[in-house]
């Protein structure tokens, strides 16, 4: 392509809002006239598809629920829920709404998985930085730390609690189900710190879940401090922009009636039925082409910027579990789906890039960049240290066009609540409609059933297991001699010898009854011998 | 694949190393018999070019060096450099080796990308967590708190200097070459930043770099508290068992010389010859069978530990940078690679699992298991938190396997600097076999010449432009206008129009002279228009 021919498309490809600076520019994408052209008839239904959507009808047929995360952000800031959670937040910050032993709330757990942790986490890094923990209570405005519990892994607890002064914390658990596993055990694990600790959980203790749930029975039974409901027809990963992202992020001191603003001044763009006037449907359009409608390249997102590093964590999420189904609407097996990664750039072209490079062609790569710089440094030679970060990206896209790669480029004005609003709503109607264009629910998670049905299988698995070595005390052999001896299916011998495997690394801090379990290697059998 | 078949599968397809408790098991990767007899005498050639790798053969043609890093990490812990970096380390934590003004190192600020940044990111997590910096003195018995500046956003510098206080920090500067741009501008800004609060830079300022570099000799010409060389001969992405890995680990703590000791546990373990007795080659080859020698499917990462959270990200720097090459070394094109991500588990299983488990199958996952927990955590029902992480990991493996999809699981004793270590050294190993399998240089990156030589054009056309901008206080036209009026090279018109949107964002803190670039959006003529 000649230069003049490049500036055209560069002008002809790009969506501009000059009301807040967003612009994308898809110039770098493969695809013509014609394949767009193509794409129409799909984009009108998918279109009306949305449309209805809005209207309130039941898109997640599965779970025979309504969508209602694009509607409901534009009506939070005036309901009451809003003005609760904002009361809520203050009341902590004044120190007016204290702890249970009369000290004023300075650190905020936050006991979530998924979507319930990914927004909050996104947000919180985007706009209060990373050491925002580590600033003084001044420098904070009296806002709350905030911190991370996010899988049911001992050491995320041992860890959090080590930063913690428990009579300083609150604890909010979050889950849409009430049910999830994860956040429960986390629960139970901080009410046991606080039990321990001789101090009043309840009185430390706040959770957000749908009214009636399993943990919105127990919060209100126990009396926990607050108790916040949310909408039955907003997904976990969608709900960023309901009071799952408002809680944390108030109790922070971000601004989110300006991130419900950027949201919904997105939704406002990504409702018009032209796809090049609608960013996200241009940038679904070139997703289904680039990857033939069946996602047949990665998706790799390098935002230009420090604070904006887990986005990708955030929108791999939002696409891979939205778009990653095995069946469509029709029943039809599809196993369609779209793999999403990256981190950020300038640094990520000292990592992973040189393949983007040189390697596989097997991507299309998406550039964020904020215009504005967090700080001028000016570098001998008459440019600052953000003319650089841009030159490196402007080089690196040049680089990889050159080479026939494919690059989308997104600018937002900078770095803040309210762009980064403009890019989430972005991002969610584009994987919305691209749903349609593929004809999936996009809404739904058919998949985790399946593991969370066989990982109960192993607790069982496990209890039967302990019940088993806690009788067998001075007994020793393998792990299908121990099968044998205590009556286990031996059909599950590798899942049997998993969990001795564990119940050997862990005797000294949790023995079974009396019984201390070891394991050595026996070469000549080539097998693990367990003593008991 | 009936129940006998599968316990026999892994018990033949397990690498087990008793001594550490390592266990690496294929058996969910999908291969025949056939298929690895077939790679015997392509490992049997790449076992000879590991062999010759570590007599010191030239394995990195194209920068004409050989490639050090496994052989050298064995004598590195009775190497006097060792014993430098642990001396410095320990006169800093006692307060012996002060700042300019007399105060105690309290804050480290580690200045590197890529692999100067990413294995010590890594590190600093897996071992002293993410709390670390807010940990007390007395927590940290005297250690260092450690920031990470590892890109060139000025927003980056802005954190940390929000949490540092310069009179008790030190800058490490790192940089194999000393003449990484985004470095240099760090340490800069950085330099700047100790100017401006009237305190001596080069008290507070260390280096790791190459005898001779840019860098060095800024170093020692301006009398940097320390200054540590490091080998030519070892490439960025494999320096964390170098000092590069080492000085920010001892002033943070961490018992290096275990983590070495991990290291070369592993390197005896991958130096056998025969593959399903190694655990570095028999990974190499169910990668080299997964993706048909060409990287056809993409490796995701899941480790089931909050503390690795980050491995994921160094692997693929390691993996990617190394694997992801044009040429082969008879200079044939193959764009080569091999495409990693991940996070960690079970969190990713509320993520984008959902695809993994329903969508494309187009990966193969590993999943690393810490077989101890760092708390028991009971929860109620004779399991505990510990249980139900193992449990999440055994059940999606086998929700996985039953759908056909590919995995491989890697159980370590526990999370420590020998383990990780451990995985490390495994890495390394597999991706330099898995080069010679794919006969690639796995030890250059050529691909980000062309990025860095298209980024100083964009450097130069923005001293252009801001000249150019600097001589037309009250012009205004679009950017083609202003290329036409500056004299600029019309054919860089999307570029122009890149730098000066950036230079109207950044008007209020950066004026160009006397003049404050602004811009509004020309509707009619779908542009924007420029006002200086």
């Amino acid at each position: 392509m000649d230069r003049q021919e490049w500036i055209d498309r560069n002008r002809k490809y790009s969506v501009i809002d000059s009301a807040s600076g967003f612009a994308l520019n898809l110039a770098g994408m493969k695809f013509t006239p014609a394949q767009l052209d193509a794409l129409k008839p799909k984009f009108a239904a998918a279109h009306q598809e949305m449309v209805k959507l809005e209207a309130g009808a039941v898109k997640n047929p599965d779970e025979k629920r309504q969508v209602t995360h694009f509607t409901d952000r534009a009506a939070y800031p005036s309901d009451p829920v809003f003005a609760e959670v904002e009361a809520f937040a203050a009341a902590l910050r004044s120190g007016e709404l204290k702890g249970g032993t009369g000290k004023k709330f300075e650190q905020l757990v936050v006991n979530g998985i998924g979507g319930s942790a990914l927004g909050p986490q996104l947000m919180q890094f985007a706009l209060n930085g990373p050491y925002w923990n580590e600033l003084t209570e001044a420098k904070r405005q009296g806002w709350l730390r905030i911190y991370f519990v996010d899988n049911t892994d001992p050491a995320g607890v041992k860890d959090a609690l080590a930063a913690l002064d428990l009579e300083k914390t609150l604890v909010l658990s979050v889950s849409k189900s009430g049910g999830t596993q994860e956040t429960k055990n986390n629960t139970i694990a901080f009410a046991h710190a606080f039990a321990a600790a001789k101090l009043s959980f309840v009185r430390h203790a706040a959770a957000i879940t749908m009214a009636g749930s399993e943990l919105d029975r127990q919060a209100r039974s126990e009396g926990w401090l607050k108790v916040i409901p949310m909408a039955e027809s907003i997904g976990g990963r969608t709900s960023e922009t309901s009071v799952v992202g408002h809680l944390p992020a108030a109790l922070a001191g971000v601004d989110f009636r300006s991130f419900i603003a950027g949201a919904c001044h997105m939704d406002q763009l990504t409702r018009d039925p032209e796809i090049l006037a609608n960013p996200a449907y241009a940038l679904a359009a070139t997703w289904h082409i680039a990857g033939n409608g069946k996602g047949d390249r990665n998706m790799v997102i390098v935002p230009y910027s420090d604070r904006l590093v887990l986005l990708s964590r955030y929108m791999q999420q939002l696409v891979m579990e939205s778009l990653g189904k095995e069946k469509d609407l029709d029943g039809k097996t599809v196993h369609q789906g779209l793999n999403v990664f990256g981190n950020k750039g300038g640094t990520d072209a000292h990592a992973f890039i040189q393949q983007l490079n040189d390697g596989r062609d097997d991507f299309f790569v998406t550039f964020i960049e904020s215009l504005q710089d967090a700080m001028e440094i000016p570098i001998p030679g008459g440019v600052t240290m953000g003319d650089y970060l841009h030159g490196f990206e402007t080089g690196l896209s040049n680089a990889l066009l050159e080479r026939g790669r494919q690059v989308i480029q997104i600018q937002i004005a900078k770095v803040d609540a309210f762009n980064l609003g403009m890019l989430i709503a972005l991002y969610e109607r584009a994987v919305a409609v691209y749903a349609e264009l593929v004809h999936i629910n996009a809404f739904n998670q058919p998949g985790v059933q399946a593991y969370k049905l066989a990982s109960k299988g192993v607790i069982e698995l496990t209890l039967a297991v302990q019940a088993a070595v806690g009788k067998l005390a001075g007994w020793k052999g393998s792990a299908a001699d121990f099968a044998a001896k205590a009556g286990l299916d031996a059909s599950q011998l590798v899942e049997i010898e998993g969990l001795l495997a564990r119940l050997a690394a862990n005797s000294d801090t949790r023995p079974i009854g009396a019984v201390k379990p070891k394991r050595r290697f026996d070469a000549q059998a080539a097998s693990w011998i367990y003593e008991f």
